[in-house]
């Protein structure tokens, strides 16, 4: 049978400003990443946070990212790895204290925004938090981009790694996803969408922009729950896949 | 045998700006209280503080403030018991991501400045902050003014509590501390200020200024790191100590 | 004939987070407070929110707060009054850079939040936020509570002021609001919120909860443009005002 | 007779650290580039430095820097020219509050650190930016790296520009800067860098590290008021210029 995670980004909130319909979406997911006071997030969110997945029986993640809330983490900077370890361990703690509050378990890691992206092209920085990630746990699970520099580092020093594959974006023929300065980053027709989460759980493969088959882990797959149409693409994804047989399944299930 | 604590707050460093002479106090005191990020202290120079107190065989504590870093943590902010607990859990949290990262077990929890004057007479929040360190570890010993609402929440919930005493500061008859409004806050003499502690350790007792004797608990003393002659009086207060037979030792030790 | 200013907290976005319907709240009112970088808003959202402003001919305000974005600045801060002095010139000069790049002058400041309440009541904080605006410019008007120590301490300084009421806030017998931690401090039913401010325009009073009537300056009429109402109120607050000849005009028209 | 501008970034501390020997540097230097509180500096600090630099008689600019205080504005940043813009227009505006209340005239602007590297290369950035100096005053000299794309942008668009060269840094036979990576970026050397400007100023021209003459515009020298050793450079850099017959002065006297 097959089987993959369905991830989200959660507790995006700030102070008094509110971000993603996060009770909903719960309902749909299997791992959330929830922010860690860098990018957006701050304690009181965190604690909110992380009870709402636990009763939701949804496996938590840190999701920590890069030190620019004005710019919600997605702004690329220019740190050194050394700054990457340092900023990791702060958030997974920062993060792990609101857990052991509620007696529970961290189940897994994944950057966000820019530090996502960085950490799947530069090995450096990768490896610098797949060893931050160790150094706090070798139980946790690494979630990076499928293929890229931060799954290859998680992998190298013994943690296990989700690889994380998107619905909603398109590929390129050497695995990478489309980059979102160009105009077919984005897939919006819904069906495609589903189609193409779809072929790569059950076939391990995508079609990318230039019409060939590329191999692809799909682990993970990462839903966004900030968007309008979050809730109902992700009914619709549970449905699509309970009627192709897929299990969905958190990675430490 | 006579024994106490003596602990400094450090890691206040913050990206390019250097505070205190870490490496020289920390050859004096027992416990170190480590700034978290919130009125000082950066991921970076929290990673090399705890680094070095380990070397130096220094127990470790958190220092969680106010997020107010222009204002290094000493302003009063009119924060909800809420907010006080969901600050500390954080601030706890990512100081034991990097203790973790070193196999280190965190002692104590000492709020910082504003916080810990205001924990001092606010029952309510001095219990929502004794609340958040036991529900991170029953086992954390939770400093705090002697004779306060903090160390009281802390007793009452069933936390070991270190009741601190000042060197530097007068005291008020009713065992409070002189408001650093009036001019006779601060004690500038040297032996004054060491005869004041070590009364304080053998008798128990502080004279006040209203020449009163006052019952004061003197589990640990505070020496100021940042100050210029922070290493002098160290060094001063520690042979002190050794000649009147008291043991300088770590609360946990 | 009667006349009075509406005005209306603006520009209070950050990043990538949204708040207040602003588009539509602009049509309704004559000044606007924007805020400046402090407890709200950021540069770019400040430049379209001036750049929104000017284009609905509505005249602009700085609207600067204390140093709390997780807070959105009404948590009390014990600043200094020259803290308090230092943070309004910022705000302000960060604020009128904008107005500066479309040719276009400010014509007020009200200071937001707690720094508003606590300006309401310290004589000191007062005075050195008057003396920061008259130093800015002494042709500046400053908004505060009505018959508060901010409107006394800017007009003993020589600078204009408006007296602000509040539609939808509950009064004492001394004429200072119902305090927020009261159950009966605001008012629900839109109809008595209107009729209380058409009151407070055309007979300078105002019917306190002990069911005196208080006098009270009423030169202009705070709008909250982040509730969901907030446009169909502003909308009916027009009409009744031009039902009851009252002309809504900008303090400076 | 030759004249050239010495400058100096001041006004970089922030909240309680402190940073550079502000009183003594400013007798040395005749234009002050003040920090605006994103990359080093707050409202107190910038009061005090403005009034410190009108004392001493010294010209005033902004120093506008990347929202980025733990890395103290030098890790690039990935903004948009929109944002670059933004974040210029803010931070002068907020020194100009300052200047403005103490009667005075700002001369110019000088964007710090990484903003400064990056507007050095990035045409669209430094276009940007320059607008933004542009739209604030027209009578604002821009102050750059010695023939980069900012003083280029500032040039095209009718700015006054002040091409800044540098005493301790080595140059490249295209006229750019040794990059800090390489060994031989810095020079130590006191006789070398201050022969290095002299020779700048006189002929117009720098030896490169490939041993070529290269043409370079000198009208302003940065002196770091932030080393040690800054106010004996300082004053070797006068007595040398003096006894060169260069005449050190502000750019707008």
């Amino acid at each position: 049978m097959f089987r993959v995670d369905i991830n989200c980004d959660l507790g995006e909130s700030f102070g008094r400003y509110r971000l993603g319909e996060q009770k909903e979406i719960l309902k749909y997911v299997t791992s959330a990443n929830i922010a860690c006071g860098f990018h957006a997030g701050d304690p009181s969110v965190m604690r909110e946070t992380v009870k709402l997945a636990i009763e939701n029986g949804v496996k938590i993640g840190a999701h920590p990212g890069l030190p620019d809330l004005s710019g919600f983490g997605r702004r690329e900077m220019k740190i050194t790895p050394q700054e990457g370890y340092d900023m990791v361990v702060y958030q997974i703690g920062a993060l792990n204290g609101f857990l052991t509050t509620f007696g529970e378990q961290m189940q897994h890691v994944k950057p966000h925004g820019a530090l996502y992206n960085m950490a799947a092209k530069d090995a450096k920085l990768a490896e610098a938090i797949a060893q931050a990630v160790y150094d706090i746990s070798p139980s946790l699970v690494l979630f990076g981009l499928a293929n890229s520099e931060l799954t290859t580092a998680g992998e190298k020093i013994g943690l296990r790694t989700a690889h994380e594959v998107f619905a909603d974006r398109t590929y390129q023929s050497d695995g990478s996803l489309t980059s979102r300065q160009q105009s077919d980053a984005l897939i919006t027709d819904t069906d495609k969408s589903v189609a193409q989460v779809v072929k790569m759980v059950i076939e391990g493969k995508v079609i990318s922009q230039q019409n060939t088959e590329v191999l692809i882990n799909a682990d993970t797959i990462c839903i966004h729950g900030d968007s309008e149409h979050a809730v109902s693409f992700a009914k619709y994804i549970k449905e699509t896949f309970d009627s192709n047989g897929i299990l969905i399944s958190a990675i430490n299930n």
